[in-house]
């Protein structure tokens, strides 16, 4: 079906995650396994996805050394670069334009929901044209929002951060009182604000609420819910992911932000601390406790160095070669070329244990999912067991603390 | 002078840092340690600095096991509770009638300035009494701000984690580009948000500016330097300590904040992303860049669990046991108790080595040091090779990180 001997290319989309080049590792370290380099195939990669595509902006992937390869793993960020491009259909003819001039045969896209519809459009693009071209997602977002994946790479690493950061803000509540609130990424699933409850380790612990995406939020509950906690401990720990949406379902950061808009239609709400300060100066007029604080986790919960949970590096690095293994499978068994996503299911019995299996790229692109609703406790204000039981072993060590 | 029973508070008081219950370790294991408790007397810890020793609210450290210890030491937040309470005249007769009470004759107070001016009233108050009381200040402040220290326990892992942060974010930045900006800690001395710099491995990283409470901050100044950034990077990274005053001496973030302040005098500056936001909508305004974000670190600065500094985890426990190594050779010697405070000097020509001395408790307390000059980049908007060397040992490893 498919020339042996085309090239292959690799890009990374969206939000960058501290295990993304992980994946990369992955896909490069399969493919230079396999048989398909050794027959004269390139491995490029495309700088600043989609929109290095269509600059002809390229790097000889194969050409990095084994040792430069496994310390970019390590390092968060998008190390190829990356775009919040959606291609328009003259984009779409010039990316294919270049696929033909570059002889590409092969593109895997490391991204989330968005990137995954980013290939397909891609895709077809191709296959309208006849140009033989396997377009494979690999799963990548902290959001942990993908419908083909049990949990994505980049969740596992980001819930660390969060746990950790929420179990020394909690230690700091101990000392000096008050209520703090601490604003998670999420825009529209609250996987990433649940995983501060991992923080937990006495009954007295915080984060004592959470509130997410996935349950209409409530000023009047809000206040009531944090007056609670204060009679009942005299300080309060709050865990609000960036995405809460009021009653009639539009977030509540949109009415404070600058309102401004990606191309897939996504609204700015990290990089700015408009939600926290909201959100302390209700708490200060509703209690009137003077101490009231707010941190925006913003960043650092994406690309923080060092800090990766050894799971979500696996399970980064499995995604990518499995990728590859699968679109190698493909051409060696003269299979048309499809356009993909890596499903990840997770082995019944063995916790942290995953599977991989190739999926219709439809199932990952556009419409994400949210917190399952036995993943939220009944009152609407916080995580359950379920939950933690899920999210433990994806997160991986955390640190410990001790108290008097 | 001083009956050899009588029984030591320790305390804990200001900001939290991520080691001062390594101070709290070093001054409980050095007693337990020596002759003192042997012949009867009690450690106890203060709950919640001044106002636990108000309120009688004390618990017995001494009896706390080796092993418990071990583990508070490596917990960050301060573990007995920490206040901001500058006491008046009559607090000081009510702390010293707890101590007469307690048989008190020896206290430990870790903390900042504040803490230091705290300890020496209350001695004061002792003194005029009649009632022999030895009143050490340990030291400890991320802000790195004592006159009587090189530097400060606290101030190496707050630095290590701007550090890391400013890494990551820095490769987020070089990911999508655009303009972001990193809010850091810092009221008066601009140590930490200097710091930032240390994440520079390759001429191109950022941080690409450091702005410092030391240096007049000027609107024109700030949009034209960000402006040159661009031209030159395409991208920019920007280090903002929260200290920043304009021209008029007068903090840009009070102008912007709740304007609350403590008893101590202090506005707050933390807990709010005004700052980081007004800075964010400068730079959109002045540049046309549409990608400005901005990202206030917040208090995961100095409470971050897991990731200290080793030589300020031992720098802070060693002024602990070397505070009670002094008071302790004070009473057995028969000398008057002092008030005093622990002087840390770095040794010439080993980079990271320090020596311990006491010395008179004014000289840690009220007013604070600023960067010295040659600190700081002629153009006063970066910092130099002399602050790196400076700082280097203190944060001690940090992460790597490799790009294409």
């Amino acid at each position: 079906v498919k020339k042996i001997d085309a090239n292959i290319v690799v890009a990374q989309s969206g939000g960058p995650t501290a295990v993304i080049n992980s994946s990369l590792a992955g896909i490069v370290e399969a493919i230079k396994g396999s048989a398909a380099l050794k027959r004269g195939c390139k491995v490029l990669g495309a700088l600043h996805g989609a929109a290095g595509i269509l600059d002809g902006n390229f790097i000889d992937l194969g050409a990095a050394p084994a040792a430069k390869l496994k310390r970019i793993a390590l390092t968060p960020s998008s190390a190829l670069g990356s775009c919040r491009l959606k291609p328009s259909k003259e984009d779409c003819r010039n990316i294919l334009a270049m696929f033909k001039k570059r002889n590409v045969g092969m593109f895997f896209y490391i991204g989330g929901n968005d990137s995954a519809d980013t290939a397909r459009i891609i895709w077809e693009a191709a296959d309208a044209d006849g140009w033989p071209l396997a377009c494979w997602h690999v799963p990548k977002t902290i959001d942990n929002d993908l419908r083909s994946c049990d949990h994505t790479p980049g969740y596992g690493s980001a819930a660390k951060f969060v746990a950790s950061a929420v179990m020394g803000d909690d230690l700091d509540n101990r000392a000096l009182g008050g209520v703090k609130i601490d604003v998670i990424m999420g825009r529209d699933a609250g996987f990433l604000a649940a995983a501060s409850a991992l923080a937990r380790r006495r009954p007295d612990d915080g984060p004592h609420l959470v509130y997410l995406p996935e349950v209409p939020f409530s000023r009047d509950k809000f206040a009531a819910d944090v007056k609670g906690v204060l009679a009942r401990l005299g300080r309060c720990v709050v865990a609000v992911s960036e995405g809460i949406r009021g009653e009639d379902g539009v977030p509540v950061a949109a009415k404070l932000g600058t309102g401004e808009k990606d191309q897939h239609g996504n609204i700015q709400m990290s990089g700015t601390g408009a939600l926290g300060d909201a959100l302390a100066r209700l708490v200060r007029e509703e209690t009137g406790v003077s101490r009231v604080r707010a941190d925006t986790f913003g960043y650092l919960q994406r690309s923080f160095p060092g800090l990766q949970s050894r799971h979500d590096f696996a399970l980064a690095r499995d995604a990518g070669a499995n990728a590859a293994l699968f679109a190698l499978r493909d051409f060696s068994e003269g299979a048309e070329p499809r356009a993909c996503t890596v499903g990840i299911a997770r082995k019944p019995g063995r916790r942290g244990a995953v599977s991989f299996k190739p999926l219709p790229i439809s199932e990952a692109a556009r419409e994400t999912r949210c917190m399952p609703r036995e993943f939220i406790s009944p009152e609407g204000n916080d995580v359950t067991e379920a939950f933690l039981d899920y999210a433990r072993p994806i997160a991986g060590t955390l640190p410990f603390c001790e108290i008097f």
